[in-house]
């Protein structure tokens, strides 16, 4: 018998953002792209989408320069987190224990061969909307506030890596990911790769950085309920001035409908929706794309943008 | 520590539904609501939506009455399998080993205690889409051919139950089901009960059924990928004649965006969005409704129409 | 040859509305629903939505009542305003010249059979965006500032009579609108009417005043670009406490996507979408509906509900 | 005092396509497109929208090369049909009358200055719905067949032209059309213009030939009810094969929301969405739009593709 599929880890959590322009960055969130603010912490505001049911599931920190100081998921149990841990730590790559955040209890740490920040915990704090933010439906976090454009819940977030094919390795090891669409290059390497622990298509991407340097980020997402909330988003952004990168279209890869914009720091930030599309086998093979298929573009037709292969977080500096 | 939470069941697979106006309720299906014909086996035809990863997810079958024969859910693994039959012969609820069906290898049955007919399976038949059905996007099961409704997948079942605490234990013990919402009478019993083993929001939903009568079947539900698909299928419906029940408008319980119509041989069926709704806390807390909450009606206030209390199938026979 | 058709009246001005809670009036107008102000005068707020041309679309008024003050159209030339004038004065129906208000030119007010008063002009303020309030396409009245409802226009408003009949000949003969559509009662007279003087499929509606009433106004009607956003703005009315009458449903009459609510003050509005329809024909035959195909309800089924009948604004007060 | 609009064509009839591979052109019109047959003759097939309420609006001729051999604008009335008649003769680009066709009476044909042919006519044959595609709502002129895109209604066409300044006399002039938006080059020569009869944003619009060739034709644009439609047609074209040549996007000249694909003979179709947006200002301002800001792309960002500033039908003929 095959083993068995893993479910030690429940879903992707949040996503610790750095930005040099901290309160440009934190009026995009806020008022142009509506998330809302839950709570401050020394350079940290920490944001929330209306029916996210954490704390918090994006932590804004302000520093010297931009991209991701790490991504955190939340187990499906603490007897699932202690399993998670010590296979990690059985991989080499754990770098221990925190105290824990505003947003959760104690978590522990681990680098992917990348060098990406991760942690996992199970211990969280649930969202308790104060009287103005109550919603009036019951079963869900917050009050549809519809500010700006208005995410539900986040989504998933695509980091840079040097070797897709050893990260995906690790993301299989240590979380138990699975692997629901590749990309193979001529070489035989990968270009990238989506993964995911529950039934969504994917909560994380990873894709090759072409300059060759560690830890960058690409773009975190967040999921809106209707493909016409991202046309909307569309206006929105225009209107406010958000420099929109590509789309709104809808990717081969995956299939979701896409819109991505930089925050004010230069974060890519992606907007999506993915219709009623999950990946409910347990055995669901990986779907393999190659080069030339990607050629095509998008799934209607749309050449990928140059800069998507390029800009990530933070810049790569050139030296003279 | 507190049990973790079960992972054996990984989703529903596939409802068997019963019809004495078998070409009627065929051509309803295929040419009106959009699904395609993937074989035929007896009295029965076998129908999938297009991006249904399996062979089949609704089983048509001539008989002299209407209802539900059956509803069959998919286990993770092998092992997991295994699991779930121990724990249900232990329950004492087994009715023993199927050979399969043409969808699916050997199922294991049991009755739930209202005496409708479940099964479980791990051994599937993935769709394999001839030339004709073959999708431009690989990472599909089936082209989106737009005929009719078009749904993309199944999405959740419906049964009444004479005693839905019952049913709560049953499902939770015998599936792993976790409770995602629910109805408290007045009296103190449960009016209402939406179960899941994933991240849908529920895969199966038990109301209390007002005749008195067993086993009864209230209706199946489909997914579409957005909100306006369900406004274009209202109006697909309504030039081709097709009974609309009650919606479009948006469910309080589960917030999906809803329509009800009749089969011709008088089954319920729904079409449904959740938006990007998913419940990935794996320490959901069941939300609950009071009777004086539902007596708002739906979402926007649209009152449930009574015959949604009434209407199920097959129908009661009152005797003179 | 028959007459030719007459284009001296180009669109729906503005309306104006009474209150009798302005300020809650206001705050919904502006913070719910989405409208703009444009000015103040006297007892009045001038609003609009953020693609009207002129200057407003919405005159809202302090009162002790509530109901409409008058409504306006505009001419589509000074020749064109003098024309109407002359025919309306032929009726016996005029009541004489204004000077004019902060959002247009001279006017000429007269009567319709029913005592509603109307008034027509040319001369208009077209909106002049604060820089604020710039849009970023300049083929646009004001920025998209998507606060609330946000509608994009005015659309049309729906008034009570006693006499349809008489309405139908004074509107034809008054303004030289069209008949679109109307009911026809078993007893021969008219129970409902619509009436356009361009594309749109109707600028006007008449319907019976069931309680013998004169002078009542049923409800005034903006249009959002896409039926999603009627879907979105339901999410808004019901987590801002906002009393939704009936829908989001289709209309049978005019195909319209709809939404009714009371403002604070009892006023009913409605949010519509017509999707691509326009009314292109200039010999369009009047469609004609029976009281049975009335009793059908609204397109997909949904009943008309027994408030549409009743409530008007100002409210009819009983006498002991 | 200034002159009055004229109102004497009421709108765009139809367009008369030529196609050098008629069965695929059919194929593709019928079946993916989603327009009915009304009728035959000669080397035409008549096609029309299911709510487009005459005859036909797409003559779809077979020929040996592609372009449009005519296009058609029905008149407000027979007197209104003289009066252009009469001002086409004075400016002396009449060609004289014709004796009608299949789907309508006389018309009158003329040139306009880049040797494009017109017609304008009154009588017409409207629509009769055999039974099998009588409508469930009378006041529509066909069953909602939901087959391929399936549209509502013509919209509008774009024609190439070797001088734009030109045709802007001639329109205005010929048809009393007024120019609701414009491009302007730095030549201070018309790259574009946009024109309408009605309250439609535009029924017609003229963009500079490159190849200094006469007598192209550029699109013709169908309208469907939402900007979700266009999202499901993309998919309807991906997976039926046919050349999407850019889009779904927003034009930021009319805010039409947008999709260019190839029939299968070359000639270039647009499927439309316009939101609630309507030229209601008798005396609208032609919009503007310089070089440069032509230069920022589509409404949101995505850059015109250069095939659309080239592929017109006929090809152009390179001689060696």
């Amino acid at each position: 018998m095959t083993p068995e599929p893993v479910f030690d880890v429940a879903h992707l959590g949040h996503v610790e953002m750095l930005t040099d322009k901290p309160e440009a960055s934190l009026d995009f969130f806020v008022n142009v792209f509506g998330l809302t603010e839950s709570g401050r912490e020394g350079d940290s505001v920490y944001l929330r989408a209306f029916d996210d049911y954490e704390f918090h599931s994006l932590k804004l920190t302000a520093a010297t320069t931009t991209g991701m100081a790490h991504v955190a998921y939340r187990c499906s149990s603490p007897q699932a987190l202690l399993r998670r841990v010590a296979a990690i730590e059985r991989m080499g790559l754990g770098l221990g224990w925190t105290d824990g955040d505003l947003g959760h209890g104690p978590s522990y740490r681990f680098r992917d061969p990348d060098d990406h920040i991760f942690e996992i915990y199970f211990e969280t704090k649930k969202y308790d909307a104060p009287p103005s933010e109550r919603p009036a439906l019951k079963n869900q976090a917050q009050r549809t506030h519809r500010r700006g454009a208005c995410p539900r819940r986040i989504d998933h977030l695509n980091l840079l890596a040097t070797d897709v094919n050893a990260i995906r390795d690790f993301m299989t090891s240590a979380l138990g990911s699975r692997v629901t669409e590749q990309i193979k290059l001529n070489s035989g390497a990968l270009g990238g790769c989506w993964f995911t622990v529950n039934n969504k298509s994917y909560d994380i991407a990873y894709t090759r950085d072409s300059t060759g340097t560690k830890g960058r980020f690409h773009h975190v997402t967040y999921a809106v309920d209707q493909r016409e909330h991202i046309l909307e988003a569309a206006d929105i952004f225009l209107e406010n001035g958000v420099f929109i990168e590509t789309g709104p279209h809808k990717h081969a890869i995956q299939q979701t409908f896409f819109l991505y914009v930089y925050e004010p720091a230069g974060n890519r930030i992606e907007l999506a929706n993915a219709g009623a599309r999950l990946i409910l086998a347990p055995d669901w093979e990986t779907v393999t794309w190659t080069e030339d298929e990607r050629k095509k573009g998008q799934a209607w037709g749309l050449k990928t943008i140059e800069s998507f292969h390029i800009h990530g977080t933070p810049p790569v500096v050139t030296k003279p």
